[in-house]
């Protein structure tokens, strides 16, 4: 089976993740796209990185992620570090010829954003950017019936991204840290929430939006509100928080169309909640599908019916759709987030800042390269 | 025991729901504040309105409400007519001196609502607008919990009223025109969103909307989605629609606070979970508490623990809470939707039409007496 | 419209629940059948059934439950006391040639029951046993189902009633003592399972018992659990406590067919969960059917759809369908419980206790008048 | 590291979630306790058993799994083959001084699982059978709240494991045939019921049952109920069905103590529902606690708190289990179910069997090595 070298940027919570999913592709998604080989893991803090060499198999740890640029043996980069270590890696890797995926958001801002799409894009590599999300089964479900029409034309879609792990004055990251990290909820949350909507609904036309920071001396983003229309008419609401008390992942969201509804919480990720207008009004009512069946998005790598994945399966499924578009020259888009992707996330993450500010609806435009 | 005569405008939804509150509450309520004798309905069908009167045992039916204003039995004047007939029969019975209770939107417009409200207030008559969901156990129940300071401060509220029966494009009903309702779900729907949100969180400052008409040839808005943010700093989403298929009744909200986390939904609208945080990790959650304990609100008058009320008893809570504040000359704020309450949420509902049209988020301001 | 004279035994919580729906028929079912007349009411507490005769409108009260009997303007007589007076005053007034209403469990024994059944059959007036969760709408809704036959074979029955408040060793109350409530848990709340098994199911064949009592110095059974096999070959399991803690009133029943299956949870009782194997796999699942569209059972009394009722709202269904029975001569079966079933609920809990005690599984038979 | 060979038997369902937990132990549980080879891998099926062996990185795949018991390079076997060939290579491999994991149940009958038990224990090797579902994490959060007392004196288990894929008369497998399973569903599904019962709350002492086979020409039965009592007093019942139209992988439990309850169901398996009587009556209610948190059992392997584990993970703890009871010499019980709690399943399995078949309680006795 043909292979494929692997650098990683970032040995923590991202660098876990993606380890987890380069390892068990070659047996989960059988036959793999492509076998991929653990090369070299980069990372700021020697000591960590060389335990996390050892511990995920990596042939060598480095602190300069030069290194996995300038490794010939490295096909694919991975870049799981903060936000302030996307842009110049991920460049460089593209324009040494390596496929990329890099984790969300993109860059710290619009312009970096786009900057990282435009340098990438030119060297013609394939290209990701990690919206996990869009690898849920569920998710993946939702848009096969959206894209069958079963939900007729979309009317409403209402989201919402609730936390609560920044409800401590106390707690320093570099996700606190706007030169780290662009953004605090915005970037963490809230483009996860920008993405789905895109890959559920379609593009956005406007945003109304309010950005609020209630934790003393934080620096970033607690929490966003948004009022949003689509281009399509569609209209809704984009939220996104650290600070919702009791909800640890609850990522939710709604759709209402024409002919249906779908409701979806990552907190229960392996449920869609449908909802179709038949007729049978005598028992009408939205239906608990548990998206564990063999006919559902990326059960054929799994179990029997019922036996639920988790969340870190997720990168597993993005992992293969990436290396197949590798495997066989193919798209990333529509079901991966390309760079564009990932440009365009920044670019209405930025608007609902500017909206904040200024009090107005801002209508979105985006740059092309 | 004291007798208050009640004259009823209005013999459908209303009628019904504010006649069965009239007959049962001087038995669930024991011993009632005054026991209501049901003297007069008036409608514009003269056949129904005097079946409505056989029916719920009043001792006439009229075509013309001035008859109810005229009648000196009467104490209490019942306004559950079409919007357009909020202003003119309510003003003209609380100036014949009559207490008065009017069905929201208090007026289809805030001129209208502050006319109704700088009008009644002026006669010195009790007023209470029919805000029905501030009496339901677990909205009481939660008013509580956030004054005992239980959720700390509050950070977040987001609200969305979810209908579905407005998908139907032949669907007549004076709910659909202008001239009688005023507006579409923003009226019906929206200030019932716009109450709840100033009884639990406090006043709103400013909102950012979007107005939404999707059925071809409706005159009346079929939606609205709004960024807001209140007085205190909370921030948050306030949502109605009369599309959301599957969604029968679902007013769902929910509210985040410092030291905890409350989530309601009318569809289940004896339950309300409640978290807090309270250090013990292992056990964190949500609690689905069942509001039908004898400690809870509203439930001396019913059953014991574990057996639910229905949305119709909702409306025998408001009654009593009226009656009470008539025999005792008490206030009907805090509980009870005053008519201030009712033109701050009209004039809060145009703040958001406003704010659609011109693409500004609208900061509010209120008119006093 | 022609009434009824009701005569009421009893004012506590079944004779609130009882004179509600007797007040409120006459316009929430309209046109009501017949028109009930509060007459009389009787009780062992001279000052409690005064209270009660003025709080629900009854002419007048009574100590001495033979002063119903002897009163010819009484043409149905309801029995809502202690189970220890269900025999004597509901016989005496059924050979008095007074309809007659029951409540559960119909005697304290099977003989007794069995007494009850054959003296008041013989008169040939109507009888209903209160099984109210008959009159659920989404019980009813089962029915129908079933009956339809979109649930196919039935091949599994699991039932399980849970309260919690026989948890304080400290309480007393008739229900604790053998001589006047004949068992605890099992003619409480067992019963109702029971009465909703052969309703639903059919008749039961054997059951294998286990009854218990936990808490010490109680007189009566807590809890009881059973395995079950029913005369169609279905098979399950029916049980009942008061220690389950956290459990108010949960009434908990799942259905499996070979085409469907249906759960139900009493302290969500308008909703029903109902699942068709109707071939979409994708979108299988249970559906959430809020039991509250304009087509379901009883809701022709009430509100457009999405709003819920109470439950003593069951009551109001319950009181409506005897009096029609009543009034048009008809028959109280199959969807009201007949004396009979009654009966048939006493030898069937009777079993369970023998089972219980000698270790064996019982097979039924049922005596016939 | 230290490291361990394994051989596996079997390749199909058990044989890929096993061989998933032996490759990623390794860097998910760091340290491992031990670092697993992939050995050998057996299996009737020639070609299947060397695709398995490709895929999932053994070194030799054999159709004769005498072949792994007389490979000095395995110091653990695993067994997860057909029901039948559960005892004689599992008890070869233990005799060879091999440690043993064996999926459940253990024998197809009880005396075979004696047989196992008895002859494994001889060899002093480390012995565990597969009741996986002592390694979700909610699970062990049960039985670490029971253990300390949180839940007061346990009163009620009622139990239930359905799922719906044995509603297809055409399919064949080697679950269905009796030589080759021994039972259906009972082995099946109602072994893991009773393991769990006995680990969370105590030894049975007696058990009613109906055991019962729906579908025409079928061998093994396709559904059990029992109601049973507890060494403790405790009384539940136990149901297992492979005809629950709709219910996939639902093992649902519940256990009621006289301090609070916990309420379980497999299809939302990182959810643990806990009702504290702790005297706050207005905020009673069951919380849902997603059991993510870094104190949660497992939850130092995995991911930050709300992001959820999926069906096979829990074979990943199981296996670190007995890594980790090797590595150290430790004890598999209590939180692993050895061969003993294997055979005391089959045991109660049987007596269920035997009192359905004669009509009586069984009263249970084991026998001891």
């Amino acid at each position: 089976m043909a292979e494929i070298g692997v650098g990683m940027l970032g040995y923590a919570f991202m660098g876990k993740a993606h380890s987890n999913a380069y390892r068990t592709i070659e047996y989960l998604t059988w036959p793999p796209p492509l076998v991929p080989k653990l090369v070299g893991i980069a990372g700021r803090n020697e000591q960590a990185v060389d335990e996390a060499a050892t511990r995920y198999g990596y042939e060598y740890a480095t602190t300069d992620w030069r290194d996995l640029v300038a490794d010939e043996r490295i096909g694919l980069f991975d870049n799981g570090g903060p936000n302030s270590l996307h842009a110049e890696p991920t460049i460089a890797a593209a324009e040494a010829g390596k496929h990329v995926l890099c984790e969300k958001p993109l860059g710290r801002t619009a312009t970096e954003s786009y900057d990282v799409w435009q340098r990438v894009a030119a060297t013609g590599v394939k290209h990701l950017c990690g919206f996990n999300y869009r690898f849920v089964p569920g998710v993946r479900l939702a848009r096969e019936l959206i894209e069958e029409g079963r939900l007729g034309e979309i009317r409403h879609f209402r989201a919402r991204y609730l936390q609560d792990w920044g409800d401590d004055p106390t707690l320093d990251t570099w996700r606190f840290h706007p030169d780290e990290a662009g953004s605090g909820a915005l970037g963490d949350l809230g483009t996860h929430v920008i993405d789905l909507a895109r890959y559920l609904v379609g593009e956005l036309a406007s945003v109304s939006g309010l950005v609020k920071t209630f934790v003393e001396g934080r620096q970033v983003d607690d929490a966003l509100e948004a009022a949003v229309e689509f281009e399509s008419g569609a209209v809704g609401t984009i939220e996104a928080t650290r600070l919702a008390l009791g909800r640890r992942n609850a990522f939710q969201w709604e759709i209402n169309g024409s002919e249906g509804s779908l409701y979806f919480d990552m907190e229960r990720m392996n449920e869609l909640q449908v909802f179709r207008a038949d007729g049978d009004d005598r028992v009408r009512g939205f239906r608990s599908v548990l998206v564990t069946e063999s006919k559902h998005p990326f059960m054929e790598h799994w179990w029997p019916p019922g036996h639920i994945v988790g969340w870190g399966d997720t990168f597993i499924h993005e992992a293969y759709h990436l290396l197949k578009a590798i495997a066989e020259d193919g798209d990333v888009e529509p079901h991966g987030a390309t760079f564009e992707d990932g440009y365009r996330a920044s670019e209405i993450a930025e608007a609902i800042v500017r909206s904040s500010a200024v009090g107005r609806r801002e209508t979105l435009s985006f740059r092309t390269l």
